[in-house]
């Protein structure tokens, strides 16, 4: 069995309301060493690579269902292979 | 400015409905290899380490917003160093 994570974030150009409010949060905390917060989120998927190879399945289902590509992208790594 | 990735995850103990959801959709779109997910999020925070450790911030920021305790826990690691 396959794990990897799948890294959905907001394209760059997309505003991060949720980043912005945590920020200004974190700001009225008195953290003032920080500078800006951006949210994302991710997605822990074990994968049988004997039905399918990881980087097709990773890229189906991203595509099917985890992923919307007008706002957002992804990226993956492999986490354990065993 | 060093920004660090913070992890949050549901402690192993807490049942993950939307992680549950989404395998359950995978496995209707017919990708049988797929044994499981789970969700998590994020946060990208670029810290000032001029103006406070970067290790100490991440606790604090974490401990006193960006985590609940009582269901989940977090990581972290740093991503760059500028």
């Amino acid at each position: 069995m396959t794990t990897v994570r799948i890294y959905v974030t907001y394209k760059q150009s997309v505003f991060d309301p949720q980043g912005e409010a945590i920020t200004n949060s974190i700001h009225s905390l008195g953290h003032d060493e920080v500078q800006s917060v951006k949210v994302g989120k991710f997605f822990d998927v074990v994968i049988d690579p004997s039905k399918k190879a990881v980087e097709e399945s990773v890229k189906e289902i991203s595509e099917e269902l985890l992923v919307n590509f007008n706002m957002e992208t992804y990226t993956y790594k492999v986490l354990e292979e065993k």
